[in-house]
């Protein structure tokens, strides 16, 4: 009944761009790919905007920055996924066909680029420079099992991670930039409890990877993360630059069954969630 | 443009009812509401089932302890919510007109029963005995702001939530029996994190109250919870038997602004949710 599919493991690089230093964030990228493979990784989660950094001056700025989303980093990403036998998802900054800036996210193996997804719901200054994307995110089929794509602000919209788990996603990756806002929640920063609650109601692996190192005044959350099917944390959080390592069994995120009655998926009744009603109701 | 409300406190009751023990139980809810009361909430959330207890032999046993919607346990808390001037969110073994069963919690305040919900997300052996809930949770205009319901798993699913949140909750209280299944998740169970992730994206405030005390054989893990609209603890977790209590400002549950540029309800995008693919896709 369930497909049978083999453990994996899979990885979350938690970086410290540097604005503006394209070759640079290439470079820490290639580095912690090389080093997720040499950790037997079949997939690495990268952040956000991981090429380009995130505390853009202007829209200018961003342009200057921006390149297509089979351009210079996906090259660089095939090349180590063909070297490697590795699936690498990340953000960029991406300047789509018709000129637009998107904040975007690729998945990337050993056939070359497989999807781009680009960020639907745009935190804060995002709007002043990104188009926001029009598609729901992508299930990619990979080595490491079906990969869904939420980036950072999405993932607080349960509609979307609900979407990939329906859309077949064994493991969600997140690639995320998390500014700190105000004091971090204790004892889990929000953004982590956002991706666990995900993760549970949902039995499907969350792999997010955040950002660390200050940017013109902002700091980050340093929220990567590898969450199971039950929510529970695998690896992470980590302070600093570092590779969160966990293993995987991409067949338990698709049997959705929970105890001996229940299905979080089959559970579902959207016959009553299309009919909430806009208004209050009461019995008077 | 955001509507001005007074602050209030709210209150959840961490009961350890027994089963068959319906007056037993009923006193111990009394004695709760009462408590609330004494320490000036204008909304007290009690368990699920707290009047009958939940681990049912048998569906017979449930309909020997089961009563209508305004039976006795609604008028005892319509005569305290009068005395008191207070809202009651609490649950209780149904028996409905057409003598089905229904997990059902009620609301009722001093101008009586005000709405009747019926669990819609039936969690294990309840599919044995309950019938499930063919109506969307209400929201119901209170002394303590807008107060809609969700029960125990309901809370698991993120559309019901969403839901509520849509139709202006200011308050979602979750009378809740969580039972044991296995180790309980560090630092925050499972339960906790649900709750305060549903608070954060929704950006309102939760009220769950769960029970504890072993019954035949099963234990709780005393989940109840007061979150405030950031998704951070107000209230809670307790071991044991009690009360937690908190000010709420429903005011800041209206305003779903999120920094400058972001409001977690408007940002939402319908469009994309109701386009998923229910296969996976790729650029090949």
């Amino acid at each position: 009944l369930v497909e049978r599919l083999d453990p994996c493991r899979i990885a979350c690089g938690q970086l410290a761009p540097v604005i503006g230093d394209l070759e640079g964030n290439r470079a820490r990228a290639a580095a912690a790919i090389g080093d997720a493979a040499a950790r037997g990784a079949a997939l690495v989660v990268l952040p956000e905007l991981c090429t380009s950094g995130y505390v853009f001056a202007d829209a200018d700025e961003a342009r200057s920055l921006a390149e297509p989303a089979d351009g210079p980093t996906a090259d660089a990403w095939r090349e180590l996924a063909r070297r490697h036998g590795i699936v690498v998802v990340g953000g960029l900054c991406e300047l789509d066909d018709d000129g637009a800036l998107r904040n975007s996210a690729i998945i990337v193996d050993r056939d070359g680029l497989r999807a781009v997804y680009r960020k639907a719901h745009l935190w804060d200054r995002e709007q002043l420079v990104f188009l926001a994307g029009d598609e729901p995110p992508p299930v990619v089929e990979t080595d490491a099992g079906r990969v869904g794509v939420a980036i950072c602000y999405d993932a607080c919209f349960p509609e979307l991670m609900r979407g990939l788990s329906l859309g077949g996603a064994d493991v969600i990756a997140v690639p995320t930039n998390s500014p700190v806002l105000g004091p971090v929640a204790q004892p889990l920063a929000m953004e982590l409890v956002v991706a666990m609650a995900a993760a549970h109601v949902n039995r499907v692996y969350v792999a997010q990877a955040d950002r660390t190192g200050d940017e013109r005044g902002v700091s980050w959350v340093a929220a990567s993360v590898i969450v199971d099917v039950s929510g529970a944390l695998l690896a992470g959080p980590l302070d600093g630059p570092g590779l969160l390592v966990a293993e995987i069994d991409p067949s338990k995120a698709r049997d959705k069954r929970w105890g001996e009655r229940n299905d979080v998926l089959a559970d579902r009744r959207p016959d009553l969630y299309d009919r909430f009603l806009l208004t209050t109701r009461t019995t008077r």
